[in-house]
């Protein structure tokens, strides 16, 4: 199977078990519920989902095992994205070509469908899973916490709000950026890992993978904001600059972003040689995240 | 022990527990940290943890295992009032006779402090508990995340949303509660028994009792709203009424909201009949809870 068809068919798996995760909009109370599903359903490159079933595809963990930790994770990247969105955050009325929820609803219903959705990863992956040890599913769920609270995603998010203004150097950017956007992503790619009961070493060689992935994704989403158009993105060009934010193309211009791009993906396939073909997914992935630019 | 001496050590441990399970205010990112910080520690009645540990106590459970479901719960209440007191909620300058978290903070501040301690909540319980099976430690969390969702507490609130300025029967009022701090109640008490590996029927006796606990708490609520000071209170008194939300004491009248809670106290003793003296705390708790009022 090539790559893009690989792809569609993750895609659409991960849709229909977001569908079927996600309480149906008739269901009280039904405002929320819809508000919910319009914040997650019909959108996104779902690249958390594909990195969690190819990273799961190393150990040929079937797919129905792997759609639980795989929707749980975006479950979080979309909570996120409504609670970013919001007036007292990035402010922005635009997400994924769509107006931002708290536009569509108002912004105390954006404020608990981010709350909603954050449980409701929990929920997710504390269902039983088939064929998976209880205890490593506990443990599942703590990478997921972890990865998603204030030494992760949503302190990267504190270290953002606290940087806008600020001279940042590379150094002090990467510290946020691994936490904002690094820390999730690896959890996916791990979550994929432990669903195959991947043995130490091979979990410490896919969280380098996703360390560089988890960068390569933040460098590539910074030259996109600054070359390309909101029509494009689906959500608004050029905000960071607007917002004076520290981003790689303004810290080190675009062609040096690039270039750094470029070595990040080496280095992301590098890492991945001890697994051989079996790596497949998350080398493909590598290419497709940066192809997203050039 | 007498019941005031039993409340003081399970308010006491419950502190000592929040704040090892709080990451450090000099941890980066400080500012959240700090403001988490100050969101959980050194307020409140900790009624949810008090629930708990007496739930546990039918089953004679060390309070060492009790403590991590008891502050889930407390973490996850947290949370809730940070969001609630936001502008676009409840918009609440005070709590726990202090500034609530986005006047001493900031609203985006305010807003990740909320998210985290959410997540937070589920790291604490997925956390290996000794003496639990895996197996049900995942059911554990996952009761705990239905009654947190948008099928339980969050849930509650869009209701309440939706109910300012409307007109509610006793009915709907009930609906309300039962999603808005019922469900996170009864998830406090039920936490508690299943660490004693309760039985299907004592799990349903206990249900029961948390389910008038939750209506009595919230009659309460409604009562002290109407009648005590702000100081009293430490949030702000009248609440209600100002912004014509529906109530115990605006639908049933002051006397009649009072004896509600008197039926709920006596029905909350009856269903604990079963347990006999093991339930002693239960049973205080109940008392506890109607005589802020009288």
């Amino acid at each position: 199977m090539d790559f893009s068809t690989w792809m569609s068919g993750i895609q659409q798996r991960t849709e229909s078990a977001l569908e079927a995760a996600l309480p149906a909009p008739t269901l009280a109370p039904a405002n929320l519920h819809e508000a919910m599903r319009y914040a997650v359903l019909g959108g996104g490159k779902r690249v958390r989902p594909l990195l969690c079933h190819a990273a799961g595809s190393i150990f040929n963990i079937a797919g129905s095992v792997l759609d639980a930790p795989a929707i749980a994770v975006e479950l979080i990247h979309a909570y996120s994205l409504v609670h970013d969105d919001l007036p007292c955050m990035d402010d922005d009325d635009l997400r994924r070509g769509k107006p931002s929820c708290h536009v569509q609803y108002d912004e105390a219903t954006a404020l608990l469908v981010g709350d909603a959705l954050q449980t409701l990863a929990f929920q997710t992956l504390s269902n039983r899973l088939a064929g998976i040890a209880a205890a490593r599913q506990l443990d599942m769920l703590h990478l997921l916490a972890v990865a998603s609270g204030s030494r992760g995603m949503a302190g990267g998010q504190a270290i953002d709000l606290a940087a806008v203004g600020q001279q940042l150097d590379i150094g002090e950017l990467e510290f946020m950026h691994i936490h904002k956007t690094g820390a999730l992503i690896r959890s996916a790619v791990l979550l994929g890992a432990h669903c195959g009961e991947a043995a130490p070493d091979a979990l410490e060689h896919l969280g380098h993978y996703a360390n560089r992935i988890g960068l390569l994704f933040q460098v590539v989403d910074d030259i996109l904001d600054a070359e390309a158009s909101t029509a494009t993105l689906g959500k608004t060009a050029g905000k960071d600059a607007a917002q004076n934010k520290p981003t790689y193309v303004n810290i080190l211009g675009a062609r040096e972003a690039k270039a750094m791009a470029s070595k990040l993906r080496q280095d992301a396939h590098d890492v991945l040689a001890p697994f051989g073909a079996s790596a497949l997914r998350l080398h493909e992935l590598a290419d497709f995240i940066v192809e997203r630019t050039f």
